[in-house]
């Protein structure tokens, strides 16, 4: 493969997707010989799959493999689709926690649940959905291992890319655990940054960025440089999640509008609101957000007045374009070639402006 | 390691826990990096392993490890204690399908997080508390992962182990949905031999067993014989498990009295019950363990003395002995010295004996 033509990320959403399907396809048949009702939970896995997401991850870890002189053999495309795999896992259960039942505008695995149990268990329904999805999360994380199992790599690359999985889970799920528990503090004590970088940066951007390159030729010291370009994009990524959470057009991200209000949610935007608010306004606002107080629609509306009547969306966009910069000079100095930068920088900018 | 002297139950407990101790103590300082939040979990995490548990399925391991020639180092410790951590990382999961808030007669991940949580959210404590036991459960899956990543064993048995692990996840997920959807059926047209199969037998018995096998040297044809022993002694272990979950003493269980009825759960035992029922009868229970009904203290009790009145607690005592018998029966074919075919044997008498 040259290095004037590495995998765009059209042809890389396209294989990724195909191994996904493959898989899942392989594991209804597998559950099938359990019980029908077993492969029904795997066909509901497979159009969730199919439903959408960026293939962002995937993207990430053969860029840099194709970067540093690895060749995008089918087994590296499995590898690369485990990444989706782990990433759908935690978005089947985030999903639980937010209490969410549709994802890409179509119902996610608790959604489809829903359906199947409301005629028996009524009243119940929730509960049985949700555990459903809980165990669909379960098998769909062992599938990512699975694929790395399967990808026909020698048993020390299958066990490089094993501890990378493990290792993002690891920081995800902290970062999930704080983002579950900032909604306990204060708007003013949290630490939306930290939440971001566990929860988005690492896993999203770093992890999948140094597997692939440890699994290529990378030198030593560009792991550090793919660390930090990570964090950047990874928080320019959070940043634009958070405006599109409070401005985003209901019609274009398929959420509700001021889907981040509505949760609650202790962002960079929201705290970047809170400065320039007087002692009593943002105490009226601490009121609102607190865990215990049922936030009304009049709420929200109040809340989003308030956000939109400061300077924090053009505050948090300067923050998303800082964030882009420095990621760009931090890719400058990648040893790679241009070509790849070129079409890292672009990701970055595509993610910073995007819509949904 | 002499083949006079295996590893005793207690021996392998007690440098399981070792393990497992030592483990949660180095990812409570890596969780501490990300946030003290974050090592708080991994403490609860910690007391819940430490908290009780037969660790069997670490014993079965290095039981067949021992016995087909392996020996017992760190190393193999180590990825016995990773099949306690799939297994703790289920019944984390389980508990929160079941609505469970202690195990072992104290507080589970959930029912620890419902203290944490109580002061800051109120109604909204239930649903966060089990998002965090939903988030440990995750961590602890990696965590089995991790371990035997850490082995030091050959990437080539860190691989095979890996495999093992995800296809015990596979198949448990399976039962563990049987088990969900079986209590919208008719108890007559249940399978709970099935979900006691998948559920149970195979990744309580049947992967530890093989894996360990698989690990040392193995002849081909003993691993079936291995499969069919561990089919016998998972289903004489949840045949035990229905007894105990209906005549169990509440005071030796530590699970409240009659709490398979409570949960409307569909055994063997309960079928069984209903062999001997008139049309009317059956139907009449049939309504009553419908999951559309609330089922009451006197519902309960009318269904216990129904039960009582059988002979299925005769029929199903029965049962759980022919599966030791033809257990015992496999156990004397297969290629392994009589030490570890006396001490499987034991094992198996031992939980079919036991009152908790």
């Amino acid at each position: 493969m040259s290095v004037q033509n590495p995998l765009s990320r059209t042809d890389c959403a396209e294989q990724v997707n195909r191994v996904l399907h493959d898989f899942c396809k392989s594991q209804i048949i597998q559950a099938g010989k359990i019980d029908a009702r077993y492969a029904r939970l795997w066909q509901a896995i497979d159009v969730y799959l199919q439903a959408g997401g960026k293939r962002i991850r995937p993207y990430l870890m053969l860029l840099a493999y194709e970067a540093y002189g690895g060749e995008v053999t089918e087994g590296a495309i499995k590898v690369a689709a485990a990444w989706e795999l782990l990433h759908a896992c935690l978005l089947i259960h985030d999903d639980i926690i937010d209490r969410d039942l549709t994802r890409h505008g179509q119902p996610n695995i608790a959604g489809v649940y829903e359906k199947l149990y409301q005629a028996d268990l009524g009243n119940e329904t929730a509960h049985y959905a949700a555990s459903a999805a809980l165990l669909a999360g379960d098998v769909v994380l062992a599938g990512a291992h699975q694929l790395v199992l399967e990808s026909g790599m020698p048993a020390e690359d299958i066990v490089l890319v094993s501890r990378q999985l493990n290792d993002a889970l690891f920081s995800v799920a902290g970062g999930e655990l704080l983002d579950i528990e900032m909604n306990m503090q204060l708007v003013r004590d949290a630490n939306p940054l930290k939440v971001a970088k566990y929860k988005t940066a690492q896993y999203s951007f770093e992890f999948p960025l140094v597997c692939g390159a440890l699994l290529a030729d990378v030198p030593e010291a560009d792991i550090a440089r793919l660390r930090a370009v990570s964090l950047h994009l990874g928080v320019a990524f959070q940043l634009t999640d958070d405006l599109l959470g409070v401005f985003g057009d209901e019609q274009v991200t398929g959420k509700s509008a001021h889907t981040d209000i509505r949760e609650k949610k202790r962002t960079v935007l929201l705290q970047q609101a809170f400065t320039s608010l007087r002692a009593e306004e943002a105490s009226r606002l601490e009121d609102l957000l607190a865990p215990s107080h049922p936030l009304t629609d009049a709420d929200a509306q109040e809340m989003y007045r308030t956000i939109e009547q400061t300077s924090a969306k053009e505050a948090v966009t300067h923050l998303v374009l800082e964030n882009i910069a420095e990621a760009t000079k931090g890719i400058a100095d990648l040893d790679i070639a241009d070509v790849y930068k070129d079409d890292l920088i672009a990701l970055g900018e595509k993610l910073a402006r995007r819509t949904v």
